[in-house]
């Protein structure tokens, strides 16, 4: 449309739609940080990048939405000029799904990628809930073996100590979804009729309350079933006690387990024969082997069975990394889900990945003050007192840069006091000062705007450092750049 | 909409919108590390990041739509589910503008900051023209000073500088709208009338063809019209032999100078005594002044009346960075445009701001040869000879990354020579090979996947290196890391 045809007859209003915001300052700075930590681990882990474009054709994003239990959720989606349906990405999974599909026969598999980007989704925002968020994903396309799993177990452990997360921090947690199946087998809730797959959905349902009711409710769920607080009733399963035994027997296979061996013989004694389950137990009893090969304990990578996450969408194994301090929960999350590239091809790949969840990371490491976001974030402003010498203060400002400080000249038209006032509003460290007295002795003044953080925070402790770090200090104009690196280097820095 | 409702019946296409493109491996890389280079000059300018969501309200986008040449040209938009027009941003001005105006409260004036970032056109994409591509701005809003012009030329010279591309190479011209509306008032080529404003922009139009039709030609089209090499005329605008001279004297202002100076002199005496004349000359004096104290000279920052980009969108000085070798031409440009918040609050906010055509001028850093791209940008692929033996080849993978190499274990199911293959077509510098021979050793095999390349380039040259980047070599397992790390440091290194 052309601008005569948008420009609107009245002002429009400055706000942004909701469920979407903007980041600033050190917030951008911070999760950018964060990035590249995470994405130099992948690199090393041997994955490439890949950018998709933010628009792709909706019937290619068309399957994958990734929570089944959210049925109003949706995708943005316009028509193209030539009538066809575009859509935002709501993942990085289903464009990858699409690459692969078009790019088969050039591609050397397993194919290895990560991706970082915005993805999209059309559904009610929330609290800390948005539209738009970053989602950081690594996946591998074209291979069954299990080392993928093992592997994707250790980067992620890999990169949230990279983070700065201490190893007794987070817990990387694996299941098995063919495990479950198995156990379900055994107990006879199976079968693939309505009323079958209803039973079984029943029976998820009340496993996942494991962590709100506890032991003595999901019985209860599973068998006649349970009255709560208030006296509602929720309606059982109507298992039996055997059966019982197997489903709540797997949901505490983990417990007090000193090892995943243990976990393993736990799981291996509770699917009995069913194929499905023995599969399963094997799978993960590979992917303990390797991890232990990889000096990766059950204090980082347990077996966990409560781990139901997305179950329905993955075909194997799944994990999770929680951060067990504080209450933030899954951090990263990801599975094996085999039918990729199928809708496209028909064609079975096996393809297994996972995304860290970066905007909820950076929440947690801010909240344990992990990211400091440096005090003095913003650059030194060289003020500018007599408007006639700004050449002057011009040439100052290129001086502190061409040394690499991050300065800038004011380029308003406020007093000096005002000027003061904005410097501190930057977040700027330092400010430099001079009129025709410093300009005649050839002389300016540098004005310290964190002196008193610093003290107060107990940081100075060098005397040397403190005298230079006085409120403000006038000094020859040809010790600017070095006078102005020393203080922005800190007390512990050498003169 | 839920997932059934956007299943298809029949098997998507996997295939991109046209004007749409995948981005890989070292590509992004590449651009991630320009993007990088640029925001850390950005950075030392005193500029903080912003980062806008890709999706705004249509009206906040309304104005500023960039190139007013191209009617066709216009946005994706699409309705939210409150029925209210939403669009993907076509810019990062228009979304600056919202924020400033939404924040004008809380925000330090002036507001320096830096956004990265795709924007969106939905255009006819034609070659080499995409419907989503990168722009990297940086922008000052709040300030009427002639220093925010002087340190975004500065500004783009030094990031030009940072990525590599020498101080030959490359030119900034800056020329100021005020200028050409003071001569075209001097020679009687104003007024606000249809007739004047249609008059003044076939004036223009004529100027611009001053690349393709030379000097003369640009006579005969601001006179009495051209005929061109097949015979077809074009109209001119009829103006007198004082007033053709007045215009011509302006577009040629530039050519030959010794110095911005001589230029300015050159450009006063044209504009006469027409105040926004005179006015746009004091401004470019001040630009001059304040480029030669930080020491940027006119081989640098040329004046150049030549430069008409986007002149009907700006309000005062305007300035491009360009190429001076192959003809990738302009890659930055920018201006004051001092109606950004207007339309939203009713006030004047004066600013001045750049955008780096990031993808250009990578095209440009790459067919100069200045991106190598690393050869070997794969990771050390671990191939696997005896699949009972993952363990082993899974430790060896975790001790080179541990080292901090980028490595993968294979993990599809071939042979070893299409697994040397597949590290070939990853780029792999280095394969390692074991088999139970080796296993019973204690050694292990490393394949230089790169040895024919380096050589052919004539790249190593010594003795020491070159036995060591043997085709192949069988070492002690034990040595694995270091012979790797020592042949990945290739042939300058101390071993």
């Amino acid at each position: 449309m052309s601008k005569q045809q948008q420009r609107p007859a009245a002002r429009p209003k400055a706000r942004l739609p909701r469920g979407l915001g903007d980041v600033i300052d050190a917030d951008v700075t911070d999760r950018q940080e964060m990035i590249a930590t995470i994405t130099a681990v992948y690199r090393r882990y041997g994955f490439q990048p890949l950018e998709t474009p933010v628009l792709e054709y909706l019937d290619a994003l068309g399957k994958f939405l990734p929570d089944v239990d959210a049925p109003g959720e949706g995708v943005f989606a316009l028509r193209d000029d030539d009538e066809q349906w575009l859509a935002l990405r709501y993942d990085l999974t289903a464009p990858l799904a699409r690459f692969v599909a078009e790019h088969r026969n050039d591609l050397a598999l397993p194919y290895r990628r990560f991706q970082v980007g915005p993805v999209f989704r059309q559904e009610k925002p929330g609290p800390g809930r948005f539209r738009q968020f970053y989602q950081c994903d690594f996946d591998t396309v074209g291979s069954r073996s299990m080392a993928v799993e093992a592997e994707a177990c250790a980067l992620l452990s890999e990169a949230l100590e990279a983070l700065g997360i201490e190893r007794n921090a987070y817990e990387i947690r694996i299941n098995n979804r063919k495990v479950l199946n198995g156990v379900l087998a055994t107990a006879g809730v199976d079968g693939d009729t309505p009323e079958g797959v209803a039973r079984r959905s029943h029976v998820l349902r009340s496993m996942d309350k494991y962590d709100r009711v506890g032991l003595d409710g999901v019985r209860l769920l599973l068998g006649p079933g349970r009255k709560d607080e208030s006296g509602d009733f929720t309606a059982g399963v109507g298992l039996g006690d055997a059966q019982i035994d197997l489903v709540v027997g797997f949901v505490t296979a983990g417990a007090g387990a000193a090892s995943r061996g243990e976990v393993l013989d736990r799981l291996r004694s509770l699917v009995g024969e069913a194929p499905e389950g023995k599969d399963g137990v094997d799978e993960l009893d590979t992917v303990d082997r390797l991890l232990t090969a990889m000096g990766i304990g059950s204090e980082v990578v347990t077996i966990d069975p409560t781990v139901v996450r997305g179950l329905d969408y993955y075909t194997g194994p799944v994990f999770e990394a929680v951060l067990t301090q504080g209450s933030f929960g899954s951090v990263a999350a990801g599975g094996r889900y085999d039918d990729l590239v199928r809708r496209f091809t028909g064609q079975d790949v096996p393809a297994c990945g996972a995304s860290i969840g970066v905007d909820r990371l950076l929440a947690a490491l801010r909240h344990q003050g992990k990211l400091a976001g440096s005090v003095a974030a913003g650059p030194v402003v060289v003020t500018v007192m007599d408007r006639q010498e700004l050449v002057r203060y011009q040439a100052m400002v290129a001086e502190l840069r061409a040394a690499g400080v991050a300065a800038e000249l004011y380029l308003g038209n406020k007093g000096i006091g005002d000027q003061l006032k904005y410097a501190d509003r930057r977040r700027s460290p330092l400010a430099v000062i001079a009129g025709s007295n410093e300009f005649d002795a050839g002389t300016v003044v540098v004005k310290n705007l964190l002196y008193g953080k610093e003290v107060s925070q107990g940081i100075s402790d060098r005397a040397e450092w403190l005298a230079a770090a006085d409120v403000q200090q006038t000094i020859p104009i040809g010790d600017l750049v070095s006078y102005v690196q020393r203080l922005l280097a800190g007390p512990g820095a050498q003169s």
